[in-house]
């Protein structure tokens, strides 16, 4: 067994077969990718990278599986997907996924094509151990009985990033209690043929499971959606659209680029946003609106109504069309309130068993923003045409 | 300037005036009671007292009021206030609360008495160096513009309780950010003769806020009211009850006994109780029910009433009238939501800017609780009898 | 398996033996006996006690056990005697134990009249078990290839004081890496019959060895002898003598007094000194004399020759004898430099391995310090005559 | 006062200037200057930048010249130092330090070229708010009475990363009491005209002393220079040589690339070396030897000696001769062994108050070793030829 300090867990002990899996370049390019992307503009020690958190859910998904009755040959499968279930990411993380998604319809979480076929390395090194590639796969995309503690409402993934990025940022809001939530997991049912088993909390756990959704509520308030972070997320996208346009980069070597490449394309092929990128030196928040000033058809507006929107307000002031972000977030959802907790012997969803659940959706949606962001001497006019062109209802709020 | 080392906040300083208030044996006595009484029992480390707590209460009063514009005088009560916000606590802090207070009409907030008269070398220094000890008992009682930063729902108690009980039990739930908390109080208002300032935190808080709000719940669900410190909590009290009414010591007396006098006291005249308390030999759970379990009437009985439930199941089931407790805690509430926030400019009340408040408010009335408890080996019956006595609707839940 | 929380461990898990141990009086009487005694009066937050200490040895043991080649009972030998390892304190821990082990010449390690004896319930919670009292006594008495785990150089006790002793008086440099030295201890040779095997740290682990040396030194300096914990821990010290004296109290009952009986005791029985010590209102020191001032005879001065010096410097002065004390420590020492750690293949005790083992042994002499203690109104002809009664060669530091 | 959040100090408040030069894109490039350069590859969480290093340093500059009795130009300009004090530093940092000076002369402490003349906007910032760039640059520099609390002995430089560097690689040894240090440090002497003033310790501080001095010690020995950080930075190094010979990359922009442009760079340009930096694909220890088994001169050698015996030792075995790298490190030196601190009212250097001191230098000495570095595919005959080519006494040790 090899131990690799962690910051976090402390030591994370691996066998053999994440030592090699550790050591392919696949899984050695995650060094370069941060967990946070442009969080760290905002919280300037949140550095940390996608290679330890791998190392934290592979860590924790093993403890979790030393209390399930699993077999050897299932257990090793549920640690390898636990371990490689980032290495799908692109450049810049989740900030690029939404780039990929389009263009491929595949998300980070899909991993099958990686693994089974374009990174021959990894797939020779599970198979020499004797496991089997799309089996690893399906389980990073939470198929099956043991898929959900990869990827779902009460995975280890969440488990580690939200202790990993409250250590790193220094804000206290994500330090849910891991060594409890791992030890109280259950798989029950799935006896007869055919049945399923569930993953859930056992008894006596409902402030358990709220404090994940809890930590998760204020960690998006405070952290995930700074606004300063939205502003650079929304200007590296838009920087990555342009870069793909002009330099015809085909998207798999996209998707395989680590944050200094991408970095350093942006800052020498699309400098307008690039050299702001690389030097902080961000776009001001023109619009800043809540969900009741935004019409209903503009909250659900895809990626190509949101550039039609740009080129619409940036021709109505008269400036260039990379001078005008609109940010449209997803409608706000709490995936962790799904999870299950078992209350007086019988399994519930979280939304089910706790009060909280319907407050922290309440939450969610009063702290859902669209924004629109330009240089800093262009907020007036852009403002101005910007709630025309939306047809915002009010004045949208400087202030967060 | 003293420096003393603080497991939470690192390093306190003292001024002359604290230094010689800390010196007082008043001030000293708090060494001797701890912060958390009974929940040692269920979180070992949790031996942290009100000493210590009350210098973080003093440093963290000091780190607001540096940003407040106040003459130095004021600042002076104020932080003289917030030193001594807890000597009035008798042993074993709140466990004894009440008991006090029906005899005495008297809380530990109100230290007037005490300030004023009783403890000479308190308010000798607090004159020696030009203080109103009258001034200060009335800022810890929570009165005037600065009384809440030492009593109210943004009070620096709640701030350092949370952290300090974190801290010491292991549990992760109270870690709020009491760094940006002090900075970002600000007392608004005031301005013209007669008005009131008010206490608030800045715009952009409401996380915050509500991040105070949860830690608070949080830690009453898996610390503060868990179910072995409640047993013990109650045991406690019963044999305080018993001890007063046998050796008829004076109520005065009582009040300023330290948990080291009492533990001995109880252990020595009490023993059926006093001794399964030091021996952490408890008395079991007979019945926990749920609010909607228990007619209203009951959830609203005071302690007389426990005590004549109490009597009838002992007879009933013909037993020792001190082997069966009634344990009804209040009704639920969640004094922090009535804090003040600032949202677009205007100062709300947290439960009018959150939607998180009626969830948490919902979280509190469910994991609210009725204990009956008594020997092991007389559940069976005791629960029998208290189901009867007390009118339970349905059977008590048995599990947490 | 019962999980306990604990602030340094996270979470420590209990099997059924350790569950049954933890529950008999032996082994709750911990939670009255605070760890660093009279510490808390320098360091506030330092009111952990020997029950939260035992677990977290009890935790280290069954990691380090975990990577031996045991066989499951002698395993559970070592966990029961990591747990009970502390059973034999008195109260207030060390700080009783030169008077328990004048009277009885036994130290607190040396707990085979209690395990096989005294107390029957921890002998008969072991026996039920199938383990063996006798075995266990000699591991807590260090002997044996597994002995020195729990007794030795390199045992889990001081890994675990020295990293909670930090955690709790918020001093930094305790922490020693415990996760890297269970993992790196081994257990080497043995293989024939009569020989017996060595407990050593792997190749590549002098800096962890000197890091544990280091710890301890520092720790030393900073917390452990801290004048005024010496000065108080010299004041009970009396007060217990005075108070063995004036009841004669029967020195079984004395050792099975928690920290609470004995403060309470000491307050009613010997109140000039005992009133002092529950309000911290210490006597001063009069001398504080470098090893270098000290003639050779009264560096290795026993309690004897310190009482007789007490005396005749209360007579010159003229005032009651208890209100001089007389402070020798023993001669300084490092145990821990006779660790073995592999170099090159080779164990090697640590003084020969590490340079620093000599500048450590320096420092700790340096440090050693004689102290005459008395009230703050007596300092001067104190000084004056324990200076001459003493034989210092030089004016006494005043400072440290 | 801007408040930005921090792993490790909690909040680091920026006045007017401090904001103003955070902004300027000399400093804004730290960002993109990680702290330990290749240590990453050994502890991953390690990722933290000279951004908020250089934020902490500011904050412990500020904290401990409020304790100082200076006027506000004075202080202005420390604060200024202190966040300004790395902004000379190259890509990887150190790692390139040697390449720069070899070339230029010049450290990283020698901004004296940057601040007044290169980087104009970080003058024009200083200059805007009356403060003089050549008495900031010379404080880097550590001239004056206040320049050695930038760079010196007890600079505030070491006691930041010390803790930081801790923090961030989950290795306990690092974790000095800062808040102590900063709130001990006194300027003592100066009174007179032309009278230096001298950056002391206060009376009682010997152990806070060796405290910061066993730190380093121990992070040296666990972090600094593990050997797979020392085998990367080696690499690095040479591949940069290779690249500034290969591209003619003029060294004033050399210094000025980040992090990220340096390792596209050598990857693309020097793919030999640079893609297996990237790819954590390391040269293995073919040599490597203690002080003891290496002649005198060659502990001594310079970077053009290396390299000579890099071309034979190639030579000899017949391999290009980028597959060979002999890294050998300066002579071991303590510098903080030069700190003064107050014994007995007299300030005296730490190596002449602490016995510890000798003890450190011994080990630091023993752990001085010589690498030879190569593919793993050949380093047995490199082993030879290099024993050869070097002259070394005996085998090298191939274990740490």
């Amino acid at each position: 067994m090899k131990a690799i300090k962690d910051s976090v867990h402390g030591h994370v002990r691996l066998g053999d077969l994440a030592t090699d899996l550790v050591d392919t370049p696949a899984f050695q390019r995650l060094r370069h990718i941060k967990q946070l992307s442009t969080v760290r503009l905002v919280y300037p020690s949140a550095n940390h990278t996608r290679f330890e958190h791998s190392l934290g859910v592979y860590h924790l998904a093993r403890r979790a599986v030393e209390g399930f009755d699993l077999d050897a040959d299932t257990a090793a499968h549920v640690r390898a997907a636990a371990l490689l279930h980032d290495v799908g990411h692109g450049p810049y993380g989740h900030q690029t996924e939404g780039i990929i998604r389009r263009a491929t319809g595949r998300d980070h979480d899909d991993v099958a094509w990686l693994l089974t076929d374009a990174d021959r390395e990894v797939c020779r090194v599970l198979e020499r151990n004797g496991l089997d590639p799309e089996r690893v796969a399906a389980l990073i995309d939470g198929e099956g009985a043991l898929g959900p503690l990869v990827s779902g409402e009460l995975d280890v993934d969440r488990m580690d990033y939200l202790v990993r990025d409250a250590h790193h940022t220094g804000v206290p809001y994500g330090t849910v209690d891991t060594g409890r939530l791992v030890t109280e997991l259950r798989l029950i049912g799935g006896d007869g043929p055919g049945e399923s088993a569930d993953l859930v909390l056992a008894e006596g756990n409902v402030a358990t499971a709220e404090s994940l959704l809890v930590a998760r509520s204020l960690m998006n308030a405070v952290v995930y959606r700074h606004h300063v972070s939205r502003v650079a997320g929304a200007m590296l996208e838009r920087a990555c659209e342009r870069y793909l346009d002009r330099t015809g980069t085909e998207l798999g070597a996209f998707r395989r680029m680590a944050d200094h490449d991408l970095l350093v394309e942006l800052r020498d092929r699309v400098p307008a946003l690039g050299e702001r990128i690389e030097r902080r030196d961000l776009y001001k928040r023109a619009v800043w609106a809540g969900i009741d000033e935004v019409p209903a058809g503009t909250v659900d507006a895809g990626r190509a109504e949101e550039r039609a929107a740009e080129r619409e307000i940036a021709d109505a002031v008269g400036i260039d069309r990379d001078a005008v972000i609109v940010d449209i977030p997803s409608r706000p959802a709490l995936k962790e309130s799904g999870s299950a907790v078992v209350v007086d012997g019988v399994p519930q969803r979280l939304e089910d068993a706790s009060e909280l659940v319907a407050g922290l959706r309440a939450a969610e949606r009063r702290r859902w923003t669209l924004g629109v962001y330009c240089p800093a001497e262009r907020v007036e006019p852009v403002a101005d045409a910007a709630r025309d062109v939306l047809g915002l209802r009010a004045a949208g709020r400087p202030s967060a």
